[in-house]
């Protein structure tokens, strides 16, 4: 039975195979859109595809492209072709939880701008219901997360302070991240208005109706799911 | 006819005659929030009132209330019994603009949690509708903070990026200001929720129902006005 890194590189190829000349790409972050930007790269180095811009969503994302020779360019009001990230929860409608890694905001303002989103996970990733197995990163300020976090434990929602150390972590952004303890049952789109709406919240990592496409592998293979 | 700075001081000081001995004051930021912190100094110092703690809304207020012998606490989730701040603009509903000083964020954790907020000001603060004179300050993050923007014109908010030299100007938050310009005839809860609802925005500068009693001066005299 292959590996959970063996299957997150058999995710990955597919989707950087949908990288054609010419594109911007949004480069994802993490252990597995890794190694979509290693494909992205080899596809380039071998000239399989030309004139292809990366647009980064966090500074390990852009080192590795620039290491593998992919011009990277920042992100700018136009659309990209396409954007290719993980996800930590993918429910049946292609709705994702992401931002375990920590980069919810540049990830969601990055691909937002995205003609298409595609997924890719290993079968871990597939719940029935976003809040299954991840909590539900919510960036924070950190000016008054005390209180923040109060007013999000109103709405419901279980869940601590992201604090690996003796400090709490601190994003890109220079915020918090809350990591929430969804509940049992409950609407997505909800429960997004209501987070985000939330005063000191800056974002949260529900990304709803965002992908348009999903690799996840399986030791029984590679399956395509269709969202939005 | 009294001046402006005039004005300003004879509205902060029956703002600042609320407090009594051992409350918790969020203490505003600003050019007329500044009479209130100085009449509580001097209130202190003649043992008019004692054992008061002031929290404040901007490094700039905290260095102040220190120099006057005000002891100042960071916020906590503890409630304030009492918050005075000046405004940008005020409606008839006391419903309010702030953040022209670009501390709206603090301003806002800050005040949602006294008992009473009590706003201050002259009587060119007033408005029939908000956005009548003054823009809406949000607080946007930096990245992608172009494509925020363009989000933000497609819900019919004019203005531009606060930029007072060569570079943006940046909160204390790290985040950059779009000085909205509203449109003739919105609903303020609405637009509200869609603003801080939009992917990018941290926060609004609209405080809605917020208030319970601003004092107002003019040349007439000062007139208290009841919200909420």
């Amino acid at each position: 039975m292959p590996d959970l890194e063996a299957l997150k590189e058999q995710a990955a190829v597919p989707a950087a195979l949908l990288v054609e000349s010419g594109m911007r790409v949004g480069l994802g972050t993490g252990s597995t859109a890794k190694y979509a930007i290693l494909e992205l790269g080899r596809r380039l180095a071998a000239g399989e595809v030309r004139g292809v811009v990366g647009v980064a969503t966090s500074d390990a994302s852009e080192a590795l492209a620039r290491d593998l020779g992919i011009p990277v360019e920042p992100l700018d009001p136009r659309p990209l072709d396409l954007a290719i990230d993980g996800a930590d929860e993918i429910d049946p409608g292609l709705n994702l939880i992401k931002g375990l890694g920590g980069a919810l905001l540049r990830e969601k303002l990055t691909e937002v701008q995205a003609r298409r989103l595609v997924i890719i996970a290993d079968h871990t990733k597939v719940v029935s219901r976003l809040g299954e197995k991840a909590p539900l990163p919510v960036e924070i300020a950190r000016f008054g997360f005390l209180s923040t976090i109060e007013r999000l434990r109103a709405l419901g929602l279980g869940g601590r302070l992201r604090q690996p150390g003796a400090q709490p972590f601190v994003t890109d952004n220079g915020n918090y991240i809350f990591d929430a303890a969804l509940p049992q049952a409950f609407d997505p789109a909800t429960l997004e208005r209501q987070v985000k709406g939330t005063l000191g919240v800056v974002e949260t990592g529900f990304f709803l109706g965002m992908a348009e496409l999903a690799f996840v592998a399986s030791p029984e293979g590679v399956r395509e799911v269709r969202g939005r």
